[in-house]
């Protein structure tokens, strides 16, 4: 069959591809460090993961371990009090701190309860929601965090599509911790040496990760969204977001919300 | 006259600052990864380097060595070809090309001449000058390239500034040749370690400065613009643009114009 299909139309081209020939095309991985940016890095029929470690993207891969049916990314905060007052469950965080008259912010703990199972939460967030709606317009938009590295890895690897790791950063600043995970998703994929090859800032992500050696805690020292959160009394919630492998869903987005991706 | 100064004013706080009671604050160092976050980077009385190592930067250090009087960095071509058209020399280059008509593009060998000294050139290209203009609102904006790079780092230590390191990147996107040296220039301020303090990105790019441990080949290998520029043809540019301290020369901007400054 597949031999068939190397003698048609194409064919001389497939079959000196299957022969090694001629080089295959590599899937580009890159990152693109600020949602700022993205303009720039938007390319057709690719997989966008946004990031944003410190805490949007952790939290709500937590939200969906813990049996939550949908969430909706705004930007805006008039837009989730809109929908508060709709009746919605609303998670909104600015600068770090839960806002109020809300029923969530942005800790991964806030959401580690069967209260939310089945539900849908809309979400506004610093960055996070922010990077989201600038991805709006790319193929697959996925949410991707160190408690879902190994499980998006897998899924990306299946995907035969180029991957821009979207880092939310802070106000479009660059972000330590964000780069540091899309470090490490660069240098898995590109293990994968046959099929991803990295671009430029997805090789310095790379090598930020590595100048971390398994110790991220080393490279976030002095970094600024650190020590912002550690001011306000959130040591506990940068320790969880930067632990392994906690779940193995993907939020995916589908129309105008995310949803657990059967994978 | 220094403690006559120290009992003036707030000359309580001053002392005691002397005395180390207070911490000082300390100056901020930061990287702008690309010319389209500079927005976000801004900030008053701050000394802002542009950088854009493949290849203008380095052309406009070398052109400043060779006797250049002033230099006038345009953006866009319209305004490269009406200087032309007044008679003024002008060197203009896009996607890695010196353009047809123009007397020079922006490799730094092309202003190794006699024929500069004293004269006024125009210049545009793909990115350095680009970012030259985002810059434009900072209190000092200089030239920065390897080949002044010891210049460079002494004078901004005595500025008493902070300082904004600006990479030109590529179109917007980021550049390793870039944050290369943009990490180098933040790894030598680190060292005054009682006067300037690193921020997110500056962190970054000494981490990847340092992970080409004085190799800068090795770390480039791969990148997308060495790989641009030697399909062109430009290796002997990329090798000159990478040595270091060719020139003591510090470009800065002066109106319209960058001048050669008196330090």
């Amino acid at each position: 069959m597949a031999a068939n299909r190397a003698c048609s139309g194409n064919g001389s081209i497939q079959l000196r591809e299957m022969k090694g020939i001629l080089p295959e095309k590599k899937l580009l991985v890159e990152v693109c460090l600020s949602p700022g940016l993205y303009p720039s890095y938007h390319r057709e029929n690719s997989v966008v993961v946004v990031i944003d470690i410190f805490r949007a993207t952790s939290a709500i891969c937590t939200a969906f371990q813990y049996g939550v049916e949908q969430m909706i990314p705004v930007a805006g905060l008039e837009e989730a009090a809109a929908y508060k007052a709709k009746g919605y469950m609303v998670g909104a965080e600015r600068n770090g701190v839960a806002l109020e008259g809300y029923d969530f912010g942005n800790s991964p703990y806030s959401y580690m309860t069967d209260n939310i199972r089945g539900k849908t939460i809309v979400i506004s967030t610093t960055n996070g929601t922010q990077a989201i709606e600038a991805a709006r317009g790319a193929d697959k938009v996925v949410v991707g965090s160190f408690l879902n590295f190994t499980a998006l890895c897998t899924w990306l690897k299946t995907q035969e599509k180029e991957v821009i790791l979207l880092c939310s950063g802070w106000k479009n600043r660059f972000s330590m911790e964000d780069t540091l995970f899309a470090g490490a998703v660069a240098e898995e994929l590109s293990k994968d040496a046959a099929t991803f090859k990295l671009g430029d800032a997805a090789l310095a992500a790379k090598y930020i990760f590595q100048s971390a050696q398994k110790n991220p805690y080393r490279l976030l020292h002095g970094s600024s969204h650190k020590e912002r959160l550690s001011k306000l009394g959130l040591k506990e919630d940068i320790k969880y977001c930067l632990s392994l492998d906690k779940t193995t869903v993907i939020p995916i987005l589908e129309g105008i919300a995310l949803v657990k991706m059967n994978n």
